[in-house]
């Protein structure tokens, strides 16, 4: 089963907006085992909409098009397909009901273009979930000499993403499936990590990966995703939830025997999420004193609601003499281990917290009171006890300050984790 | 003209990677007055890399194929081009020696596999313009019948966003506008604003927009960005660079006496970069004081190479008491007008500085101390003078932090106008 896809919109083209659409489609076809070999942007133009969707049925069995079903003029995806499958357009009346009655709930006027949704290709039939104005569609297009029995299909969806990925997860992925008359099940896990790099983990589950080369049960990717670290991402095919889910928990602890603590989440897990999960569970409070980042651990802390039965506060003492002030540091140089660990120390007692955590560093591009820029000194105060990690990144300012956000908060928690051990 | 893209990366097809380069380059089209009316994307397959350039040059004068330019297996651009051009490949030496000095500038051995770049199929010519070891090819080829003349042309950009966007700019659309029969220039200029919705802009603009129909001179464009504000683009098309620009600068100058101090800037500042640039002329120095924001505003001051300066530091209350601890607020209610000018006037006090900036609200999802989700306080302490104002963001919590940062920014700003008048 090959399935491509069509993102349409003239914005597209003229790149005002990046077509993540099919991005996101493309990942979510690859999960349920679907080829999508051509993926094509066009414009709001009927002739040229026809023409890409014309091809894309003559290459593949199915076609997601995704975009052009709103109310205005150059909304026309409809009329597109309907040319395709060679019919005419009809007014649905319960489309109408249902768009309708979202206007009634909202307790607006429906513009009378906003019927022009309701306009279905005959023969195509009306998604059942449609959390916005646009329906959704799977339209049965007939390819190849009559009586070959060769039915393709059309699916259009929004271009507004979460309507978009909310059909196609809940309509076009089963409908393809159940064409492609699969009866599996994909579910997918993804480890978040950090401190290895691709190649090095790639290592650590080489055996793991050539054992599933040849059971088949799962795959095993990487997906760089920055300061957010690595991803690994388990994918499990099976005959049914159960099985599946028994094969990604084993896959799971393999992968956490040889990864160990590098693994800091599962899912949609973030380093600062769970850095407040691990201190609230043991009753602790953080306080923060950020040079080099200049407030990013802060900003992404507070990001989690709830952040503030953990998070005491901050200061960014961005002037030296807010160090020696403020915080109570003694006059050494500002990039150095004494001066970290003094500014965790006074985290702790100007912020009255259990736990101090401290940067101090340059930035770049220029070097600060002698440290080379990228050198960054992470000083943590904890149970009374106070230790200091030095850095280094050989990259540009958003780069030193981003990547010493999460290795302090990696610090933070490693340190955690082996207070208890 | 017409002009197509075709990226090229079995992971773009998998969603591991959103084309950014497409939209891009499409955008550069735009800009430079070049059709692009399809854009695909296509795995690392010989065969259907062929086919969708076959394709390319069938609806379009040109194509420019981004991507598969690299030293491994599966980078085959130069392959699909060579059997699109009917041609076969052959070793550049001159592109060897390139590559063999990149290598040798930093200190490494050039793996062999690195000389594959330097195979160019028969007939191409080599970019001048090489950032990396990828070289960029402009590949003619004959399209149409014999005799009729109809040479069209490809061209291969490598697939990392800054070798393609230098080669690009620098050889790929000054060829294009060469073949064009173009003789103009393409210059363009952006207003950042803050303060006005898209439909406020294009009110004011519409006298000047409706001027420019006419004239045809120019034209204005606006693009969303979120929490960087509005941006207003003004483009020009001329004779030569003088005239272009003395047209941008005719048409700034008329946007601005209807937009005013909602422009914030232009081209590449930003928000961050002219409130230090504003406090930096007038030898002020600021301190923040943040809690709903908790750290965002120093966050992307501090962004800023030499921030140091001007800002002080900053102090992020989240947990109440230190609001009256550190800051010395009173024991007010938490979302307050007396809370937002007690921290303003705190964070000069405490941190030492001649402005004071603070913020403090409900983010959500929750309300907090009574105050509804998404209310927010700024408060501004200026020449020993405080003022608050109340801003309302019914939104996600994301976007209400990032929305205040923006605000009490832009607050700042303007009172520094206003200051001078």
């Amino acid at each position: 089963m090959r399935c491509e896809v069509v993102a349409v919109g003239t914005e597209l083209l003229l790149g005002q907006i990046v077509d993540t659409n099919s991005s996101w489609i493309g990942e979510q076809l690859a999960l349920a085992g679907i080829d999508s070999h051509f993926q094509t942007k066009v414009g709001d133009n009927l002739g040229r909409m026809t023409a890409a969707l014309e091809q894309a049925l003559d290459r593949s069995e199915a076609v997601i098009v995704c975009g052009g079903l709103g109310p205005t003029p150059d909304d026309i995806t409809r009329d597109a397909i309907a040319a395709v499958m060679g019919v005419g357009l009809r007014r649905d009346e319960a489309v109408v009901e249902r768009i309708r009655a979202m206007f009634y709930r909202r307790d607006r006027q429906m513009p009378a273009n906003n019927l022009q949704q309701a306009d279905v290709p005959t023969g195509a039939r009306v998604m059942d979930v449609q959390p916005g104005t646009a329906p959704g569609l799977i339209c049965p297009v007939r390819r190849g000499p009559t009586g070959s029995g060769g039915e393709k299909v059309i699916y259009a969806v929004p271009g507004v993403p979460w309507e978009m990925q909310k059909m196609v997860s809940e309509c076009v992925l089963p409908d393809l499936q159940a064409r492609a008359g699969e009866r599996h099940v994909i579910r997918s896990r993804i480890l978040r990590t950090w401190g290895h790099s691709e190649s090095g983990l790639a290592e650590l589950l080489e055996p793991e990966m050539r054992r599933l080369d040849s059971t088949g049960e799962a795959t095993i990717a990487f997906l760089a995703s920055g300061m957010e670290g690595l991803k690994v991402r388990i994918t499990a095919k099976a005959a049914d939830d159960e099985t599946a889910l028994s094969v990604l928990s084993g896959v799971e602890s393999r992968a956490r025997a040889v990864i160990g603590d590098a693994i800091f989440g599962t899912d949609d897990d973030t380093m600062e999420s769970v850095v407040l999960a691990l201190m609230r569970s043991r009753g602790l409070t953080l306080g923060l004193a950020e040079s080099v980042t200049g407030g990013l651990i802060a900003a992404r802390l507070t990001e989690v609601p709830g952040a503030s039965d953990v998070l005491k506060g901050a200061v960014v003492p961005y002037d030296r003499v807010l160090k020696t002030g403020v915080l109570g540091a003694p006059d050494v140089a500002a990039v150095s281990e004494e001066m970290a660990l003094a500014m965790a120390a006074g985290a702790c007692r100007v912020l009255g917290a259990n736990v101090g955590l401290a940067t101090t560093g340059a930035a770049g591009p220029e070097s600060h009171e002698g440290a080379e820029p990228g050198t960054v000194w992470i000083g943590l105060h904890l149970d009374g006890d106070g230790e200091a990690v030095k850095v280094r990144f050989n990259m540009a300012r958003t780069m030193v300050r981003q990547l010493s956000t999460i290795t302090a908060l990696n610090l933070l928690r490693t340190r955690l984790l082996n207070r208890d051990g």
